[in-house]
């Protein structure tokens, strides 16, 4: 696997050469936007804010709604005017993203978010719950100024599934009947939708055809679910330095993530049973979380759900098939060096 | 006082005589937007929805973007076929006076709210967490839908001064050094921008002309920083069984309200001593609290707290002078209740 993994690496440095610009443009308007936002507001406030902000992101949200518009606009002028406007409404998601994040800290108790104590643990909860509220509230007001109603509504739809996501998890937990299909509807809802939403918009605000913003609400959708996948490979396979997340906390939690779910499907009964009675147990040891990983990793769980995430990334790169023009080829390939980050990603 | 008493309860039973059909209306066109809105969602969340709305709310904010749109008509054409956008953006200033009881039930551990057990209490934190975003998110898509740009500038700002004002609350506890003038800035922020903005965007959406919308943006930051003294007053001196609270929990949690700050501004050397040690305690006896009640009562501090909510509301009331066409009387005579019924309000 050595040279897959030296290839990966290049794409990866090229990927992040490409778009390095576009992150630092983002992060600029972020900062000016805030400014504007904050302009009166309490000094813990903006602390919080800017701690939560800016603490090594991905940005991968508000990248996704800079290089939608740009692909949409490849044909007719790559510098137009509404270049600004893209920016500010890549940073409501960013700000939506953050959001969701400040509230999560709180619902799962954690202590650490990429590797720096979350806001939660930092500011306590009053100060994660309202600063997710505050942010929240900016978001709406700049997608529906930049983006109309129809784009208002796309986000509401795309924000309000993330919340029922949330929901539909707690009901899944445990649930040892769960299905792919029901794994990839709450999948759709907890995080591809809102990434589908990204590319939508992105679109919506350029020169987009219908069908080329269906196109790209297509690719979003089938990136954010990879995305998900992958996430929840990590959360077996990751390595704890990189993640900075434990192993095996989904496990642990009575998550019922894609692995499990095809390790279920085709195991032995002894084997199924034993696999039920541990997600079913309040807490696993550390030698019988590696019981349920060998038997997960036997039925191949591990490498069907990779299988399935680059399948789904292969549909999302078909779909963009519509970009044909010449012109946009440089950003079609920025597009598939995504995909494939998405795939290998380590943390 | 027995009279004032009694014609105070008669313009209370004239007033909800006159705004139950309103009241009837507001809730008919709430439950079908919850319909629409949650066509798809988890039946927990849609019975988190259900308890937290119908829990009997006094509907005050939706009911004054209906009598304000309803006073801007009034000239024109009281049966505008606009009614409906209205009820629906009535709705929208609920969800988002719900949404942030919702989380002030987390930030505040309250386990009751109106007698009856808090969403927080009754379904765990994470779903008054999620249910209030969801609730948010819903408000700020019907205001963008049915008033614009313009009005989601003014709910946002509105919303994200409510934020902003819960730091400063924050900061101001135990803040012996309180003023006037800020404990009216916090107001403004907490309570009364956003009551501002249910009158101002009624306006909006109505035949009104800007001063008319001046004025009633206007009338409504009196309406709420009334109701915020009255609130603030209600907390000494209001009967636990109207309320459900506990009588002093400002002075418990060190909270400068108005009462103190008055008293505060003119006690002799040695109960200004007494007071600022009593606030500063973590917790305060029952005797200690009588004891530091004693003492505002002496400085009048209650006393002077309502007359300025008194005077508040006439200013309040003054300012719709602008409203001087014979046919706006009846209406006009409605916000004239509302306004006593602010002052005379048990719970």
């Amino acid at each position: 696997q050595q040279p897959m993994t030296a290839e990966k690496k290049t794409s990866k440095e090229q990927l992040m050469h490409s778009i390095a610009p576009e992150v630092k443009k983002i992060e600029q308007v972020m900062r000016q936007d805030l400014q504007v936002a904050t302009v009166n507001a309490d000094p813990l406030l903006r602390e919080i804010l800017q701690y939560g902000l800016f603490n090594g992101g991905k940005r991968l949200r508000p990248l996704l709604v800079v290089l939608s518009a740009q692909l949409c606009n490849c044909r007719v002028n790559p510098k137009k005017d509404k270049k600004s406007a893209v920016y500010e409404l890549a940073v409501a998601f960013e700000y939506l993203h953050s959001a969701s994040l400040y509230h999560d800290d709180v619902i799962d108790h954690a202590d650490m978010r990429r590797g720096k104590p979350s806001v939660n643990n930092k500011f306590g909860m009053i100060a994660a719950i309202l600063g997710g509220d505050f942010l929240h509230s900016r978001s709406m007001y700049l997608v529906g100024a930049l983006g109309g109603v129809e784009a208002l509504d796309i986000f509401c739809k795309a924000t309000n599934a993330m919340v029922n996501g949330e929901f539909v998890q707690l009901r899944n937990t445990q649930d040892i009947s769960l299905s792919e299909t029901d794994y990839f509807a709450a999948v759709k809802g907890k995080t591809a939708l809102f990434i589908a939403a990204t590319c939508e918009l992105g679109a919506l605000v350029s020169n987009a055809t219908a069908s080329e913003q269906q196109a790209l609400a297509e690719y979003g959708m089938n990136l954010g679910t990879a995305f998900q996948i992958i996430d929840d490979l990590l959360d077996y396979q990751g390595n704890p330095v990189d993640t900075g997340k434990t192993v095996g906390n989904d496990f642990q939690e009575g998550k019922m993530t894609l692995p499990l779910i095809y390790a279920l499907s085709i195991a032995k009964p002894e084997d199924k049973k034993r696999l039920l009675l541990l997600i079913e147990k309040k807490s696993v040891t550390e030698h019988e979380f590696i019981e349920a990983y060998g038997l997960i990793e036997q039925y191949n769980g591990f490498e069907r759900s990779r299988k399935k995430a680059e399948s789904v990334v292969e549909n999302a790169l078909s779909g963009l098939q519509v970009f044909s023009d010449e012109k946009c080829r440089p950003i079609l390939n920025l597009f598939k060096l995504l995909t494939q980050y998405v795939l290998s990603r380590k943390k």
